[in-house]
């Protein structure tokens, strides 16, 4: 089976989307037939050769010497000097952060015809900003954190108790996230939470909060799960920690919980999931406290799409693969234009 | 100032657009330099010459003897046999339903860097699929019909009493809507829904119920709203009546209405419009049920774009046009990925 897996993008997380396509490459490369397309920061497309898979490839920009792709219906293609090409598969949406994840990708993926691994547009904008997935969470009754909204154009104070835990409404992993914990640390935090968003959202920071997570995805109407994780304690994961975590390929095993509490996550899973996330692979992460479930976030395109969470990695893309939702595009007959001409006796 | 007209699209609104592409460029000719991109069904861009900006060009197929464009960065371009070309402006997208209004063009349009009037791809979503209308109002605080969602792989009996009105929940200009004031007019009227979406909508009918609509935009920081206007009584439009509608060009009156109902509706409006509406015209329809103002439906891309509320159309088009939102791409700078090479000696 052939799998184009597309990755960069202009995006915060461009390096690790460039990491996570050469952890995936790793496990996919004995199952399928792989191609590498890399959107770089100014939406180009390259075609890069299977060796040439690693990080050093584009940060010393030797990308740019690789074929150039556009996008064409159903494919992408090239002109050569007397000859064309097309490259041809379902494709691995691989993109993390803007791009990727915030319905850019999945919009043009459908308006081209492409059958593809990923969120779509509505999964996307829900997951993308953490206030829609708050939004989602109470509408599908999955418990969530309280929270704050604030904007860099006015000045508001902070309602919620210290410590508070800020992030930019629209970033994934870690990005311009700070702990607040006295309150002097609070301005250079919000200023870097607005270096990356004009929106943060203020939570509560929960010292010891348990946490565990959990990914899966439905092919042939059927809701496969991984396994649970408790991931590494720490407060929270910086940028580096986090981008060396997209490049996770070993597998783990099962957080030692009670199978009570496993339902429990499994239930707020398919709730999150049904109806809006078909066609993704999607890790939820998730809070306990006092025993009850709380949503904390939706990665609908994980780090190396979590990989490490399911026994048969490749057999899960596959199956993913196999019973990918299309959009289905309107007929148009002219009709009304027909009638309403004949009518004016035209 | 240069203004490219986009419509067409693969939507059952795609004549609708047709007329409304049509009505504006009337509205709009004198004060643009118009250009008109037509997107066919297929998703293949084509230069339209104005003069032949009738609907019988695209319902005879005329069109497609026209020259085929390619999308670029920033522009629309086309290869002739010796010779290349482009064509620039900022975009006013005209695409109704489908493609226009569900996210897709605002993505496109975003990635290749366009500057365009229309919803963005959050406001796309949330005004395209009635269950995340209803969402956002609530959000807001602004008021909407109680509601229920039934999906046709679930047989499931409605819980509201009848008179009840019947909607997919995707679609727009009242296609596939049915009033059910009778028990054995429901499963027909659920059938014709469902012709159209996977799940439809199903809302209290109240009859003769105040209608409202209100059309506005954000320029310069500030909010521009048109006259309020109590449109043309009658159960509900059907589509044909609402495909004339699309043709409105005549200035209509401000509603009879006290002052307090005037600005009870635009207070709902700007509480709607702001923080997601930012670069599109919208017209919002209200219901106004013992003095209180409930949310109907927010249009981002109105029918001819509802020039006929604007005092001075073509100003509000400028207006809004020279104070577009742009997408901001981050900048890659492999910071950590040199950093990793370095510490592992590469």
């Amino acid at each position: 089976m052939k799998l184009i897996i597309l990755f960069g993008g202009a995006s915060f997380e461009h390096e690790i989307s460039i990491v996570s396509a050469i952890t995936v490459k790793e496990k996919l490369q004995n199952s399928f037939e792989l191609e590498f397309v890399f959107c770089d920061q100014d939406h180009t497309f390259y075609l890069v050769p299977a060796e040439k898979m690693k990080s050093k490839t584009f940060s010393s920009g030797e990308h740019k010497k690789f074929q150039k792709l556009q996008l064409s219906h159903g494919c992408f293609s090239f002109t050569k000097m007397f000859s064309k090409g097309e490259v041809f598969g379902t494709i691995l949406n691989l993109i993390h952060g803007a791009d990727g994840e915030d319905g850019t990708i999945a919009s043009i993926l459908d308006f081209y015809g492409f059958s593809f691994i990923g969120p779509r547009v509505d999964a996307s904008v829900f997951s993308y900003d953490k206030r829609y997935t708050k939004m989602l969470a109470k509408e599908k009754g999955v418990k969530y954190i309280q929270y704050e909204v604030l904007h860099n154009k006015e000045q508001k104070d902070i309602e919620l108790s210290l410590p508070v835990i800020i992030k930019p409404v629209r970033l994934g992993s870690s990005i311009g996230v700070s702990i607040v914990k006295e309150m002097d640390e609070l301005d250079y935090a919000l200023d870097v939470a607005y270096e990356f968003d004009s929106s943060v959202i203020v939570e509560p920071f929960i010292e010891g909060v348990k946490e565990y997570n959990l990914a899966g995805y439905i092919a042939n109407r059927e809701l496969h799960l991984s396994i649970v994780e408790e991931p590494q304690k720490q407060e929270f994961l910086d940028f580096e920690k986090k981008y060396m975590d997209f490049s996770r390929s070993s597998h783990v095993n099962q957080a030692d919980i009670s199978d009570e509490l496993i339902a429990k996550l499994q239930n707020a899973f398919k709730m999150i999931y049904t109806d809006m996330f078909e066609g993704a692979l999607i890790r939820c992460d998730f809070f306990v406290i006092d025993d009850e479930v709380y949503l904390n976030e939706i990665n609908p395109i994980p780090g190396s799409m979590a990989n490490y969470l399911f026994d048969d990695f490749a057999k899960a893309i596959e199956d993913l693969a196999n019973s990918l939702p299309q959009k289905k595009r309107a007929q148009v007959k002219y009709e009304y234009i027909d009638s309403i001409s004949k009518a004016k006796g035209k």
